[in-house]
């Protein structure tokens, strides 16, 4: 049965996750409903599963989210794609490519590195064109500070204090590889790169750095927010609404996936 | 009675267009609405009446409107604007700015240049995060061809055979001063400018040139569909899902009010 290697984009607004869950439409279920419809000769009652690099939540973005699937039916490199795009409609959810891949591609568990970008609005108003897709803080964030202070999250260190109560990995213990932040007009940009990170992670990191960018905390509070090792010690979580799933990169691939976009 | 500039971003997706009308909602209305309620001292009968750089189409977006009011009350530079963000909500309108002006501004007939620009998405699968946001066309387009055809169009022209059935312009001779293509990503983006556009132009002018991108038109059938001053001898009318109003300039700005953000 091949095994198909996807590229996904979706709108995370209206579904409760990348994850199947019984409380509402996940991006996963939308996904292998659509590719159930298309294997009808499938030996019934095995049902089609996807696994993806990331298992974004509730309202979190993906511009190339990277799935694997098999499927008990060959189609040439793009067709799976069109075929479930065709399918998937109305559902915000579109996919990019699609290319056979050895059984020993994994799109969760052979991951070398997962990108996320982070988008602050800040500015008076609110917005109108990118509601639901940024932040919006309506106060000026200083994103050289904030860029300073991230440098002190870099590296290898336990992450408890940015880690959600319910994350279930096995260790608080990673290496984030890199925390950038820039200014992009009237947006504050948060750019991140690791093999993999903890639940909230990435949303807590912002939530911190944000704290920076108002003044209120210095790069020195966040050291201190990263070694007290408690939740508590760090700042709030920034709101799912400007989290994209960037990229994931693979052991074989020759450029990695960078689905900048934004 | 104090005369007010406002700066306005919107998403044209749920409006009838810019201009009040009796068939649905209008960006026009939903403001106009939100100062009469800041300004319950007016005399009765005088309705509050904005003026806009542009009346955009149904589903046209902007993020650089300019449009101007007069209210008999005095507001600091920047409260208008949050006074009408407040009451407008949850209409998709922000108010990026509010200044107060002399009377010889008008925000239609004293602006000396309006900017536009359309994205046209070129990729297999239907846009997921940017529905109503771009024009999708599943066809890769040749930007550099567009370009180069486009340069047939800047000028002082008749252009007759871009201008809608409805407009109402008393020529349809205009100056258009710059119009220009590029690639950006998995976009082509057409960018450009003049004092002012006939109904429909820009969005004429772009479904011609992606005949261009298509490769089905060269720059000399450009050209031949210009000089036959014929709505029927160029190309169809793109959509208004890619169209942004970008901004509008006047002859006392220092610095042209270039909204970008795209």
């Amino acid at each position: 049965m091949p095994r198909y290697r996807l590229l996904i984009e979706y709108d995370g607004g209206p579904f409760v996750g990348w994850q199947r869950q019984s409380n509402g439409p996940s991006v996963q279920q939308a996904l292998e409903d659509a590719a159930e419809r298309l294997t009808p000769s499938r030996p019934s009652g095995q049902p089609v599963r996807l696994h993806a690099a990331g298992r974004t939540d509730a309202g979190v973005h993906a511009l190339g989210m990277v799935a694997h699937v098999d499927l008990p039916r060959d189609m040439p490199d793009g067709k799976l794609a069109d075929a479930l795009n065709a399918l998937v409609r109305p559902a915000p959810i579109a996919v990019l490519d699609s290319r056979v891949v050895t059984d020993a591609f994994h799109a969760r568990f052979t991951c070398v590195e997962r990108r996320y970008l982070y988008r602050i609005l800040t500015r008076r108003a609110a917005p109108a064109l990118d509601r639901g897709r940024v932040w919006w803080v309506p106060r000026d964030l200083d994103a050289q500070a904030m860029h300073h202070a991230a440098q002190e999250l870099v590296g290898h260190h336990d992450f408890s204090s940015f880690r959600a109560a319910e994350c279930q990995a096995d260790s608080p213990v990673k290496t984030l590889d890199a925390l950038d932040v820039t200014r992009v007009g009237d947006e504050v940009h948060v750019s991140t790169r690791a093999r993999s990170f903890l639940h909230h992670q990435v949303r807590n990191m912002v939530g911190t750095l944000a704290l920076v960018g108002e003044g209120k905390w210095t790069a020195r509070d966040v050291r201190h927010a990263l070694q007290a090792r408690d939740r508590a010690a760090a700042g709030p979580t920034a709101p799912a609404d400007g989290l994209y799933f960037l990229a994931a990169r693979y052991p074989d691939d020759q450029i990695p996936n960078d689905q900048m976009g934004v």
